[in-house]
């Protein structure tokens, strides 16, 4: 077995989830994740705790989304949440057969489990929690790479000295949170906003497997300015590229996408929140080079920062509230973030590398 | 997809485990079985029941074994036991990637976590359950087949007509109960033992699927005679052949073997129990046609007879106790079953077919 999977199965058991003795641990996998599931089943003996793996397939769930009436997928499966309440920790594993097996399935019997399901999202973020990927040829072809070289672009992602890369999302945490604002600009980009009495969360390694950014939810009403998003992102089956927004007391005025301008105004008008950003945030993983059109990996990128649209995290006392949660991306290598009368960062440079 | 699958899938969820409407199911199966788990998901959708997979791989459990201390192993997985209590079916897919992956672990250790698990198994008995073979390279392989040739043996061993193969086996078992005793004639072989107070059961699919068998437990120190074992069957990684046992007042007085003679001495002389017969069947799926060297299918073939030495089965009545259960098969065209003065087989036919 390549090496960089029983590290990355120790990192995940070490550091991300925290698993100790007794632990009663629930794995969720794609066949595609197996030979991680076998390294987790190892790390997991090591430490004394007990694993079961959940099969995550998607033709499966297809086939059972085509296949269940409504009043079928309006009912939770009891026996998933006993066995979801009575363990400590989870971690998922994304690592898909085919990335766009859900594409054809109802969206309103879709919208309807996920409702149904909320129930076992909740018990879960009231758990230890990490999702991770396995790389895997659909994510591979996602990214445009061959799976050789994806697995190259994951490893480098993730096997990271997560006690080093903590260290310095913290001290970027701590100076966010002495002042009350944030600016990011560069290129066609001046934007602003206030960030009193919200949460900076350094994101490291926890909960998302590769991570690394420092993330916040801007003061609803009192975004302004302008932003070009240079990287592209998919949304709905779509690679939407080159989007360039103003925003007014909160709300986006102006908009436009040099690809897929349609669906990011589908995007934008999907409800009154879906108007206004629910997160900004800047990229530390310089492990990541490329963007591969995998948000987990995107957002993250080294030497960035990225806003969402739509609903914020509540941890960050964000209050803003929408069905979607749309992330996109800019470099900064041109740029500068700065907080108060403080730069964080600046053209390359994080504030400790000045 | 193979269309046989979906057949198979519909046999599962509406003869063998009886799914209805509500019913919180536990599927187990490794990646080779992906397949028909899509195909079970879409039947157990279509009664509005609700799957969970369990992915069972033997690397997996073997890399948990190697690396577990007794300590670890010795601890029952409280979330595996909610999820099984709160559970009202389970479908167990054998389908291994590899029969051999647990060979090399430490026995020991297998022994006392199968302890360790028992409370799972008793679960498990107390449920409407059911265990099934999806086609795969490794059972191939182990039948001496291609995937394809094994794909035609496993499904025309399974998709019967299980309500006609069920009638058959209740009008056996019917007979087998009307007397006290049961006798095995043909080359080599006079086996008899006295039957009363015991149950004959007739397996038409319920829990094994192929089934095909009906079976019982004899008096203990009733069995005597000779008897024959023409076909050959796997224990202990070893394929043993020619096996020829003789009994008095229910005991192994004299054995040999025309290969792997040692193993079966070892089996032979695993503890008290192992000296006497824990079963003696009939076999009656026609859809079976030759050994594979899997016992799920070789106890079962039609025009057959089997006997096991070791642990009986409490629903037969059965009262001897071992630590193995080892099954060996006798073709019986050539032979007779005799029930108090009653023919039930003989050579080639069934009562129904004289």
């Amino acid at each position: 077995m390549d090496p960089r999977i029983a590290e990355h199965a120790k990192i995940i058991v070490e550091w991300s989830a925290e698993i100790k003795k007794g632990d009663r641990v629930v794995i969720r996998a794609s066949p595609a994740a197996q030979d991680l599931v076998v390294a987790l089943n190892r790390e997991i003996a090591r430490v004394g705790a007990h694993p079961i793996t959940i099969f995550d397939i998607e033709d499966a769930s297809r086939a059972y989304i085509d296949a269940a009436s409504e009043e079928t997928l309006g009912r939770l499966p009891e026996h998933v949440k006993a066995l979801y309440e009575s363990c400590d920790a989870m971690i998922a594993i994304r690592s898909p057969l085919n990335t766009r097996a859900m594409a054809g399935a109802d969206s309103k019997k879709m919208v309807l489990l996920s409702k149904t399901m909320r129930p076992l999202s909740n018990i879960t973020l009231s758990k230890r929690w990490t999702l991770t990927v396995h790389p895997c040829n659909a994510l591979a072809q996602q990214a445009n790479m061959s799976l050789d070289e994806y697995r190259d672009f994951v490893y480098g992602a993730t096997l990271l000295d997560w006690k080093e890369e903590s260290k310095m999302m913290y001290v970027l945490k701590e100076h966010l949170e002495r002042h009350s604002d944030i600016r990011f600009i560069g290129p066609e980009t001046d934007l602003y906003a206030k960030t009193e009495g919200r949460i900076w969360i350094a994101s490291d390694g926890k909960h998302n497997l590769p991570s690394g950014e420092v993330f916040t939810a801007p003061v609803e009403d009192t975004v302004g300015g302008k932003i070009y998003f240079d990287i592209p992102f998919l949304q709905r089956g779509k690679v939407i590229q080159g989007v360039r927004l103003t925003f007014e007391k909160g709300e986006v005025v102006d908009f436009s996408a040099e690809k897929e301008q349609d669906t990011l105004k589908s995007i934008i008008e999907t409800d009154e929140g879906s108007r206004r950003l629910g997160e900004m945030a800047i990229g530390t993983n310089r492990g990541i080079k490329q963007y591969t059109l995998n948000m987990l990996f995107d957002e993250k990128i080294g030497d960035t920062i990225h806003c969402a649209l739509g609903n914020a995290y509540k941890e960050c006392n964000g209050r803003n509230e929408s069905a979607v949660h749309v992330d996109m991306i800019k470099s900064m290598k041109e740029g500068e973030v700065i907080a108060g009368d403080e730069v964080i960062y600046s053209k390359g440079k994080y504030l400790w590398e000045m």
